[in-house]
């Protein structure tokens, strides 16, 4: 009788991996990632080199990322029963062996695992590891705390609308916005709007070899999706 | 020449720490550490079997933790010269030898390190070593994801007024509280105004030996100041 054992990454260093996390991989029989179709995938990249030559490899391939828009009835369709067969493939494995989910960042901070982990309630043990935020590796990134005394820390996706993005970064003193991509536009008139587009700061690849951290006054032209957005706190500090 | 290393240790269980952390700490020629006066200090007990034998050890030891409420200028002048002070001590230790700084959950999240790296700028080389979030730990403990799709999270701490505390528990998706302890009574009267004291979950030493979960309208008593309160987003979900 095994277990889904879901390994938290960190933001992208490997030696942000916990020990924990780093010794499940390198033990690890079977090993499952997501990854969009046609790629390597982030996940499994990160393990290059850590995991066992003879792990039995799961690529769970998403059926749709952004071709259909999230509110669209398909889109939830196509994934719903994508999470479904890949909880009961998962669940079937550990019948016999232990089987390590790799998750980026932090699996119970918007993780993909935890629509498989919903969906294995009461079907296979299930153990989450946690990892390091992608956030806390771009704070860490840009050389400055985050948050300081009792600042307020707002965590928001670029994806909500300009009105909400604008109140929410009027309304906080540290603020994270993360899935940037294409609506880095729509973010920077919320951000003008709420007076504080001049304290932003865009990190991508956070911790990784080809970080780079940004004044978001200065930054021109597209950024990926996965790059996060903040403004630090300037709280009590004696 | 040597560097200052903040070493973030996470949430409470070795395992959890980085492999970064994990190999600075082993290899620590110095080691220093925050604690309360008198105590042995949880950052301390945490690398305990894992610090050589041969590490000369620094305790910091706070002049006030909560004799002298934070408003108290006197509160202010004793910390900064503390903080003064430990910033000469390891600016002068860094020039011959590393020294390993251990801090609780992450560095750049509310930690006490902060206060020593802003004295250091100019005069010590500093790495950061991000970790898991106190709040990670806390919410993985929980057995739930604290966040889905576009949900909000708002980090507040319960030190904040009741007024303040209820409207950011209305007006977010998923919340976590910190520095609970006396402030708890207030924080769940502000939570009971907002309407969401009954989707509330009181952790205590999240991912620890003597671990608690339990609903908020569970407790009955005082709770430990490092305890932490969680409402679970319930956004999107395929």
């Amino acid at each position: 009788m095994g277990k889904v054992i879901c390994a938290g990454l960190g933001p992208g260093d490997p030696e942000l991996m916990s020990v924990r996390s780093w010794r499940a991989i390198q033990g690890a029989r079977h090993v499952a990632y997501f990854r969009k179709a046609g790629r390597k995938g982030q996940a499994r990249t990160l393990v290059d080199g850590l995991l066992p030559d003879t792990a039995v490899e799961h690529a769970m391939e998403y059926p749709v990322t952004t071709e259909i828009h999230f509110s669209d009835p398909e889109y939830n369709r196509l994934l719903s029963a994508f999470y479904d067969q890949w909880a009961d493939t998962l669940t079937e494995i550990s019948q016999d062996e232990d089987v390590v989910v790799l998750c980026e960042g932090d699996p119970f901070l918007y993780g993909s695992f935890m629509h498989l982990y919903t969906r294995l309630q009461g079907r296979a043990e299930v153990e989450v590891i946690p990892g390091i935020t992608g956030m806390s590796g771009c704070w860490t990134a840009s050389g400055q705390p985050i948050t300081w005394g009792d600042d307020v820390l707002t965590v928001a996706m670029a994806t909500l609308e300009e009105d909400e993005l604008a109140a929410r970064a009027q309304n906080t003193d540290a603020l994270v916005v993360m899935k940037i991509g294409r609506n880095l536009p729509k973010l920077r008139r919320a951000l003008e709007r709420a007076g504080r587009a001049q304290d932003a700061w865009l990190v991508e690849h956070g911790t990784m070899a080809q970080q780079q951290v940004r004044k978001l006054s200065d930054v021109d032209g597209p950024v990926p999706y996965f790059s996060i957005v903040l403004i630090h706190g300037q709280g009590r500090r004696p």
